[in-house]
């Protein structure tokens, strides 16, 4: 039944119609023949022959054991993901540290492993990746065979379909094709694709984000950063650049952000910024945790620091949810775990400026650990590999 | 062959798949089968499917008169609409004149038609409505039968699923069930939609965004306002508000908008905040003709705002590129007969702000008249019956 190599060959060379019939039996399954033709409008005919190769290779089983509430007759046979027939890997990239999971193809995690970057050269991050690569196909055993597929996501402005990250403030890069780097060393395929962007799609396939087309997430932290969900998909850009709430003009121009410009939501609410304002106002070099301990004992330059912050982000959120619409926007990120310094005049300025209808927008946290932004990554690579895109 | 009443109820009961392969004839034809199935994913059974009850309602030909070039063999026999087979009225509402016109489904027009609105109550604008409609079916003889969707724009928060105008500074409305009462009038149904958003449609159907999946207008003038385009849709909002451009917090908190809110774009550089911006330098009451002669002239109160008002929608525009990354920005509205007085400012804005790639995104400007606004209403009207949405 496991036939690693015949699945993968199955999915690159799926029509459109077959790779939609295995996209809706990962992400919505168990789900029946029926039910997936109402849903993609097609036939029931066509469905059948899109899943007949899919039970063949083994990525899809009809044989689940579902409780029978004593009807009689037939039973629907719903079909659902093997979820084990193929496993993919999932690398978050940071500045100091690589995190790597190695996942199914829901995302469950099977193995994890973190490794200590000591400088971001490219050559050093790739030895870095490619070594917890290799420690989480040994982790696996003899399942390591099912590996298909790599997703390695990393901040900045990434070119998901060439690979190349074109800037990176945090890791220092610029045009970067850390893609082939990463294929020439691992001779595997490798996914190379915007951290928040993957955490998005791994939100929709599998997270808080399902069942809402509409939604965005929003990371708050060192970078300040966001990914779209619109009709259907996540928003990539047509030149690779999308969601880039942390360089929206916001603020005000004397305030210089990392990337250069003049006014950025970073420029004010980015955790360096935040550390450099109030160890100005405190006339020495403080760190952000005795900054947000200062906040909760009520210093003044920290909560005014931490309230102009989250004004500015609130003014952004409104400023994204005006323009999209979305249903709902989760806040992650590291200062996540700060959120009630940040909480009430972020609610109150997207309050101010959330226009209309839009105004209805749920704004709700979720502290996503560095393995969900590789779990991340993982779904980006099975939604390359499944989408055929 | 005319059954228009077949036609409509072929499209209204058309499966996801069969609207699929009649918008691709639609939008795309002339259109072989074959090209259909690999744009759809569909196999060539399953558009032969849905194509043959296109083709006996009448809705579809595929006696298209080709150049053979010499060539021997059989034709390629491809598909394309019968235009005039159903016929649309759109309907572009203003504060003082309601522009209407008949299109085929291309949105060619086969007759156009203004009429002065003397006030804004939604009973007078229905009743303009309704002689507009009446008026424009006279105009179209016995092709009147013909005549299956009536699509009205109107600038605001629309809920196009309810047909409800929310709010529409502009007509000075709040919560007007602007398609109910049309229906009950005109005993048709009718699609009520934003006006920029209709806009984009029939601009993504049948204008310069054909072949562009990522693109947005922006219109400049007395309000100031957005339709974007992702991921094969215009982006309605979840809760029907989506680009409101015009009410992005990017100016000063003393700047009040007509909305109410501090800080919005239209605040500064919608029409009435630069006649009352210059008018109150000159120390009397100018109208935008003056104001626009004074410009060119080189009067400085007057070039200033022109300024100012082209730097904050550069800094917007750039704000909806660094979120949504399209590939094309086109510039629409009335002020865009005075460009030359925003030009300069507005594309420096936009560079300074734009985030890395994003920046690569074109601006154009096309004036369109409000025949094009009504044809974009009637583009919507057809969208819905043609999508079953
Ligand atoms: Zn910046
Ligand atoms: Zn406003």
């Amino acid at each position: 039944m496991h036939q690693p190599g015949a699945a993968v060959a199955l999915l690159k060379g799926a029509s459109a119609a077959a790779a939609d019939v295995f996209r809706a039996i990962l992400t919505r399954g168990p789900i029946s023949r029926i039910d997936i033709a109402r849903l993609l409008g097609l036939s029931q005919a066509a469905v059948t022959k899109a899943v007949g190769p899919l039970l063949d290779v083994g990525l899809v089983s009809d044989e689940l054991e579902l409780p029978r509430d004593g009807q009689p007759g037939r039973p629907a046979n719903p079909l659902m993901v093997v979820a084990d027939a193929l496993l993919s890997i999932g690398i978050k990239v940071n500045a100091d540290e690589i995190v790597g999971v190695a996942t199914d193809l829901r995302t469950t995690v099977l193995a994890a492993n973190r490794r200590a970057l000591k400088t971001t050269t490219p050559q050093a991050t790739v030895d870095a990746i490619a070594a917890t690569v290799a420690d989480l196909a040994d982790a696996l055993g003899d399942r390591a065979d099912r590996l298909c597929a790599v997703g390695v996501s990393v901040s900045g402005d990434v070119d998901a379909h060439s690979g190349v990250v074109r800037e990176s403030a945090i890791m220092g890069w610029t045009d970067v094709p850390l893609g082939a780097l990463l294929a020439g060393r691992l001779d595997r395929e490798v996914l190379v694709e915007n951290d928040v962007r993957a955490l998005t799609i791994g939100e929709h396939w599998f997270g808080v984000g399902v069942g809402t087309d509409l939604f965005a997430i929003v990371t708050i932290g060192r970078g300040i950063g966001s990914g779209l969900h619109v009709n259907g998909e996540v928003v990539e850009g047509a030149y690779g650049v999308a969601g880039e709430i942390g360089h929206l003009p916001l603020t005000s121009p004397d305030r210089i952000c990392p990337c250069g410009r003049r006014g950025c939501v970073e420029a004010v609410a980015g955790t360096p910024a935040i550390v450099a304002e109030v160890s100005r106002a405190h006339g020495r070099d403080l760190s952000i945790g005795e900054i947000v301990e200062l906040a909760h004992e009520g210093d003044p330059a920290a909560v005014q620091t931490f309230e102009h912050a989250a004004t500015v982000i609130g003014t952004a959120i409104a400023t994204l949810v005006n323009l999209t619409g979305p249903e709902l926007v989760i806040i992650g990120g590291e200062a996540v775990s700060n959120f009630d310094l940040f909480e009430p005049h972020l609610r109150a300025s997207f309050a101010e400026h959330a226009f209309g209808a839009a105004g209805r927008c749920q704004i709700v946290t979720r502290p996503h650990t560095f393995e969900d932004w590789a779990r991340g990554a993982s779904a980006a690579a099975i939604r390359h590999l499944a989408e055929n895109r």
